[in-house]
């Protein structure tokens, strides 16, 4: 047996607690029930199969599915959602009279029958609950990520030696993430939505950067297989590309979201003012952004920057366009808040954003940059301090 | 522009789409929209973000979000699925009278705005229709899995050479990773469940082979971190222990499930006794299984040989065992039917199943054999033929 909450979590889980109480606070909701993987995680900083059920009036209830050797206080051992309601009444908690559940994270049966557990409470989406208590980090989950980029930015500064003259991109991806796991990388990217599916990243290079995905990443690719369209396709890395790195910052349930482009000799011109208008924009952000700074104001500077320089055209990708320019990273890998055209929400300190003002550029690739901000009262704080410029791999 | 369909893949479609509305007269529905992911790539063989009408009475319709260059007959380009309707309209189609929708792999958000699009249409789970669509393989979808094994197979021949004396499980899991990587694996495995989570599968060695997960995949293991908490944990292979390899056979949007377990020197008369167990059930499971039969008896009489040669104990696991011996594998790792205590299913000609009769051995490791079958009328036919043995790595 060992405890559901290591003693030396217990103040990292109350304060993430305290959290999740003033957004119940928030949303009108006595309670909310979370089982979904990410949000377990961030409620206990362990993954365990059951639920946690956090009311504002008691400390939180782990009903435990599985694994079979955790114990600590409230902690209950259950085999079906059905018997929670029993196991409240024997903990001496009511049932609460609004419960909010995971509706953007489970499934319509999953959440049709845990309506029928708490068929006695008014119930309501309670994602938004953890959505946004998960949006503000704490000191201890920015520590976290520091240290996804420091293990990170280690293997990215042995790209160069891991490229080797002929290699494809996917050769060159590959020995990235033998890299990035003999590092530490879990191997495993967590994102929100049961419809993102990517592997330790992504590796573009020429023309297969404007390939058009049908994922919400920021960049394409056909990828190796139609089962899995995006990424590295087997293009050869030739002179005069560019090569696109934006793979896994994962190493201990957090992770840190970072992109450098390097060239094969010469590229065009175009291409090198394009990374520069990249690093312009990031230089931008940097000034703009403090609490209170709506991301729609962050998304339309970058968009105004583009056009100024006259590469709109190739902003966000070129024969397919998305219209972000960065996003939360935390536990996943796509987190609130989104930098979008329309985006209402203010930036708040502690907030952990990722920058990615990127160009594609057909006949070289994609170029720019992309950093992962820490969103503090008086700066940007950058958690991927790492050369910007695009260097030459050969 | 390219094809949603290629030629080259016509008549595999239809073949699809033909059991799929045979599943819709069963299920006694006019239609099936499919959105999730597995199913998106089983009804057209490539994965997009949109959706993809099956009716009874017209050919699929392909309504596409996203890449921006699909093109054929019937492929509508829809922003969001609010437009299905109009645009059916367009091509004639009536609205169905009663619609699935994929209750159990959609969010319950997603499913209440699509219940929303079809107001005037009764509404059901539809996710049994695609569930047992594809349960039962087309010749094409079993030359795919065929491959797939090969590839595996390529790889797992070379795992000898890719141990090193005084490596860990995590170092050599990264070396086969690695490996299969460069024979061609995509690096992601698709399951059905959002509560799944794996990166190219599982190497267990030692004692933590016995530690507990929250999963529902066969072994268990702690993992790299409490965030991910499966398989490798670091521990040091040494002599005395057994390694069990079960990692990714997914090359190209379908996958085999092969097992194979090496033992490092001498291990103890138990390690070596239950490992030839697995293969007595194997060779069991192959002489009972065939069209008619049912989930429930393989499970059964696969528990009363390990009862008989008083392995039960450590049966399906030690510390934490799980109820089932094999399971459906094709686009999904984990697809129906799954061999279970009351499994009620029946075999079926042109079903894939992955049989895994697997033991937990404290202070050694997992011993066991896990093969991929196709249920044929008259044999199990096996297409990862692999050796067997408790081979030493050493």
């Amino acid at each position: 047996m060992y405890p559901i909450i290591p003693d030396h979590l217990e103040n990292e889980i109350a304060l993430r607690t305290e959290e999740i109480h003033s957004q119940l606070e928030r949303h009108e909701l006595d309670a909310v029930l979370i089982t979904s993987n990410a949000n377990i995680f961030y409620a206990s900083a362990r993954y365990f199969r059951g639920y946690i059920l956090v009311t504002r009036e008691s400390a939180p209830i782990y009903f435990v599915v599985k694994p079979s050797q955790l114990e600590g206080a409230n902690t209950v051992y259950i085999r079906k959602p059905e018997q929670i309601p029993d196991e409240m009444a024997k903990l001496g908690i009511p049932i609460p009279a609004a419960i909010g559940l995971e509706y953007d994270a489970m499934t319509y049966t999953e959440i049709e029958r845990l309506k029928k557990v708490f068929a006695a409470s008014e119930i309501r989406n309670g994602s938004g609950v953890l959505r946004n208590a998960r949006m503000v980090k704490t000191e201890y989950e920015i520590e976290q990520m520091k240290e996804d980029a420091r293990h990170q930015m280690a293997v990215y500064e042995r790209i160069p030696k891991l490229w080797v003259e002929g290699m494809s991109d996917v050769e060159l991806q590959i020995a990235i993430e033998h890299d990035l796991r003999l590092e530490g990388a879990l191997g495993y990217t967590r994102t929100f939505g049961a419809q993102m599916e990517i592997n330790c990243g992504s590796l573009l290079v020429g023309d297969n950067a404007d390939v058009p995905s049908p994922y919400d990443f920021s960049m394409g690719g056909e990828g190796m297989s139609p089962a899995l369209p995006v990424g590295a396709s087997g293009e050869i890395i030739r002179t005069g590309m560019t090569v696109m790195v934006d793979m896994s910052g994962a190493f201990n349930g957090y992770q840190s979201d970072l992109t450098r482009t390097w060239r094969v000799g010469d590229v065009p011109e175009i291409a090198m003012k394009s990374h520069e208008c990249s690093r312009r924009i990031l230089r931008e952000m940097e000034a703009m952004a403090r609490p209170g700074v709506m991301t729609c104001d962050l998304y339309n500077r970058a968009m105004e920057i583009a056009g100024e320089e006259g590469l709109a055209d190739y902003f966000m990708g070129h024969c397919q366009q998305v219209a972000f320019i960065g996003h939360g990273v935390g536990i996943d890998l796509n987190e609130s808040p989104v930098l979008t055209p329309r985006g209402k929400e203010k930036l708040e300190a502690g907030m952990t954003i990722a920058i990615e003002p990127k160009f594609v550029i057909p006949g070289v690739g994609a170029t720019g940059v992309e950093n992962t901000y820490v969103v503090r009262e008086d700066r940007l704080e950058n958690i991927t301090n790492f050369p910007e410029e695009l260097a030459n791999l050969e």
